[in-house]
């Protein structure tokens, strides 16, 4: 906010979090861009002694969070100068929580989409090219979904099973099944991940437990598949524990929904980036990729894009590189120039392709 | 019933099926004794050129049944000639359709076990050294059920597995969940085999197939076990199904029971046995067979039990001699004469055991 | 052969199989590009009563081999009539044995992509609407592999599995393994399905089975998911097999590779179709399909792409038309012209593109 | 020992634990018997408020060795009594260590079965009517081993799992296999118990872990299907494992052989108990139970015979009672009597019995 003071925009701060929405005004008559940078860190140390590393013990920006913050902050600065030139409104989302906390969503909540006709975001990555853009239209990050189940049978000495119930053959029957629904059932140019990530049951060798936990995630980059999966982590649990006399409690939480790039703006974010940066570093992404972001409840609401750019760092391959939500994750800052540019690059663009949807 | 002519038994046939039962009366007012040999043979051809092998294409007496009714109709004239030492009634229950039919059923019905008091048959077998007998007291024979289960997906190209619903898998995984029934819910001690013999689903290999096909066979020797485990198989198949959104149509044939002798009189014959034939040659099983008796049904009316007669070969080795339901089985038609001994001996021993719980 | 007599074309026929290849020379200096119908019916019955439905009893073009074919000859006579136009020379080839024959294969080995800069095919589907034409640039038909599975335990009495060893519960082992192979190993956006159609063991209910079988198809779009399943065949069978102490016989039959178009001549090809049709009728197609082509081995040799035309008949639903490979199978012959002139002008479009390669 | 030392035995302490071994020698020419009572608390908190709980926090006789040394002291002051009357020695072995220890393994490592014609000894339950006597010829408690298997895989996100090689389904599938072996190999009426007891891997939601950690328990009464499970484990575990490219690592750790009473001993013992209580007040087991003891090794040595002696507590139901290994165990102290004379009348027989073997 210290750095956005000078610039004479409409700042406002959020009620339900730490977020802050800056608006650049040029035509008060035109369409309104949205430009989003998080800004949110990770629980997790940082492992190296580089001299701007964190200075909060446990807490590090492994997801390039600060990166995004900064070059939102210069794209602010770059536009503002240029105030005269905008046709309408940008709109700077600076936004908190996107680690898991759905910040987007409380934004949007409060306002931040109100009014605004397209909007973009650009998250950074080790794992490309420093200066490299990359984007696609239709589903670009997955759906998230995390399931726990508690398979209930009744616990006893492991030498008289047939006093008890066993949970733990239950639990494993329940995991194989859960591959069965994937490979049978969803589409596979639709796909879907569903992975159990965690079982636990028992805690010594001559006791059948109570009961056997099982958690884990799924993925998938369109709504049926997600809804599929979804249900099918329910039918099974509970259909695999009823076929062994056991009941299953399955708890299912709803994560993000899958982040969905508008073909037409997607393809407008290459055509500026390749203005920009040429045609060689610029990818057009084949697939989607199966993280998540919170953008996604954005792109519900406006018509908009978000785009990969990559800050591997010097020397570094980008194949190999400490990825994102790595504790001696880095990046090329060298790169956030172009981050810079991209930002205001597409903005204007969006401000000219959204005009053209107005009555004249 | 010829060789029974001249002995002046009571004799009379029965209306379902093609039994005779023959009463020789010595004290009238004494008690019945009956003793069984059953009379079919098996739908298969006889492999050997013995001039008495089967005259019958298709038709041979695999399982012994011919020395049983031989062995019968000798002890009836061995103890005809002793008639006034009897201090009883001896019936000889000639039986047909113990190969799945239920023979002995249909006797009982039609009143074989009526006032009978005690009940007794032998079963050869070439596993057994010639001359052996052995028999336990309690469970001898196991039950059987038979069960088939057809899981009803839905058929569809093998390339496009999303929409069809595939019931391959989900057939694979009801035969696995049935193992896991039999190792955590039956006593170990009071054991179950559960065998799925049959799974055929699919004819080529581009086509996802409607139905898959399970059939198999339930033995056990205790009724709770049996009871269990047929109840399993209808629950673990629906369950698993409808895991997977199908349907699985269970059939489930109830076979013979649990062939269990009478503790008392098991221990009586292993006596007569052993004052007959000396301890070397007389044994207590050690544990029942899973193999299965429609003399069941009778031990279910009357106290009673039933022994194995070894009639290994001669020069044979009763354990890869060629067993019963082999169309190579061969008997030591020597053995016969101690099974009339016995069938006599024992029909003694169960008159007077039988005239003990009479009141005077 | 007797609807090109008059086109004054160069004709030879295959040595392997009944092939024909006809070339139209234009300009005897320009490049070559090769036009493919295939021609060969399919071993089921006609179920209709139309006047032109097979008068080979078993045997029908349940495929549309012979609206191919009809639509090359088409395309050959009308290129023939502006054979001045012609900036090189249109091969057309007759192929036979696509169904599981790989005719292509044979015909590449007999010289048809010798010396061709270019290729292309149409394959009609009754599930597009009629006229329509779509297609991708990459991967568009899968590769096919199908294996047969035996797992050879060893046979006994289903009341004493442990004088056996049971093969049906290994088999099923081996169906869900398979299931977790494709779910844990292959990317979701690569992907691959393996299905199992076919299980056989057992024909009783009181005998276990020597051996179990299994039969199925693999089918990828990606060479290294396609290279992974057929590894993973062999290695879950015979290591599960083994875990039970059995052996495992797997086979594997090769197939068609991926059928991958080419990029530049896939756009063209859209482009092309758009010209003629309009863009409300040209789609492309999102993601490949699982089917298999033998037209792949052309594209293995020469830059080209393959495009499905819709042929729905007038009245029928796509959804739910009978389809290829469906005993009722009917086809809108009206789009056989959409077909010749979209040959035709591919070619043309072809020779085009083929000629800017070459030295000048 | 100070309860010993006005008896004029010879008593000696262990060297390797703190064993007692005392003899009560009448004729010196005689054979020597001897009688066994372990003395051994568990690791558990006592969990009631009686008088007489145990006095050391976390520690306590949870499974009746405290009445076992009392009532075997008891024995040898009821036999002191009568040395005249003995034909041999009473050795009183007081024993360490049973509890997981093999104490009985150190005692016999330092003499105790040396001249030892003839063993004996009691465990106290709960789950009998007090004062009730059972035991049976032949197998009568179970051989134990342990197994812990580790799956290692290769850890990775739980979004991209071809990226990694997820341990979690394959160690279920390492459960189901084990099942069916049990089913399939073990032999009904030799059985074994297998109990997975323990699963455990994975920590959070979105990482597929590196291991998975299988443990459990292996119980039978047989030296065959002992051997057969314990080897079955590490076959199903490394090939289930390198079906799916993986290792698994598999420890077994040997414990308790089969407990065997000699057929003659335990007929012995029942007799004795008949003479001593009546018929209804004891038990011939009818078959083993899968608990485990180390007085097996004793039994390996020396023919002898194991019984229990019922002490449930007035006013409880045996079958629902605090059993043995229950922090709220108690016993009805009054059978402690019973066990006194128990011992010591069996000791007298088996003098009796051993002195038949001796050459006069």
């Amino acid at each position: 906010m210290d750095r956005l003071a000078d610039l004479d925009l409409a700042v406002r701060t959020g009620a339900s979090c730490t977020s802050v929405v800056a608006d650049l005004v040029g035509d008060p008559d035109g369409p309104t861009v949205l430009l989003r940078g998080d800004m949110d860190a990770l629980p997790m140390p940082e492992d190296n002694d580089l001299p701007f590393a964190s200075e909060v013990a446990g807490t590090m920006h492994a997801c390039g969070h600060d990166a995004h913050t900064a070059m939102l902050v210069g794209a602010a600065r770059l536009l503002a100068e240029r105030r005269d030139a905008l046709s309408g409104t940008v709109r700077f989302m600076f936004q908190p929580g996107e680690e898991g906390h759905a910040g987007a969503r409380h934004m949007i909540d409060e306002g931040v989409t109100d009014g605004v006709s397209r909007a973009f975001a650009i998250h950074v990555t080790p794992n490309l090219p420093s200066g490299w853009v990359s984007t696609r239209g239709g589903p670009m990050l997955a759906s998230t979904d995390e399931f726990s189940i508690v398979v209930r049978g009744r616990g006893g000495h492991a030498s008289t099973p047939h006093f008890a119930n066993d949970p733990i053959p239950v639990a494993c029957e329940v995991v194989t099944a859960l591959q069965t629904y994937v490979t049978r059932r969803v589409d596979a140019f639709r796909p879907g991940v569903l992975t159990v990530t965690r079982i636990r049951a028992g805690t010594t060798t001559n006791v059948i437990p109570e009961t056997a936990l099982l958690q884990g995630t799924i993925r998938a980059v369109d709504p049926q598949t997600r809804a599929g999966v979804v249900a099918a982590v329910q039918r099974v649990a509970t259909n695999i524990a009823a076929a062994h006399d056991m009941q299953a409690e399955v708890t299912l939480t709803e994560g993000y929904p899958v982040t969905v790039n508008d073909a037409a703006r997607a393809a407008g974010t290459l055509e500026v980036a390749t203005a920009l940066l040429g045609p060689d570093r610029v990818l057009e992404l084949p697939s989607p990729v199966m993280g998540a972001e919170d953008f996604s409840y954005v792109l519900q609401e406006v018509p908009g894009a978000m785009a990969f750019l990559g800050m591997c760092p010097p020397g570094a391959d980008p194949r190999t590189v400490a990825p994102n939500h790595s504790n001696r994750m880095l990046i090329d800052e060298d790169a956030m120039a172009t981050g810079i540019a991209l930002y205001a690059a597409v903005a204007l663009d969006a401000l000219v392709d959204a005009g053209a949807d107005r009555p004249s």
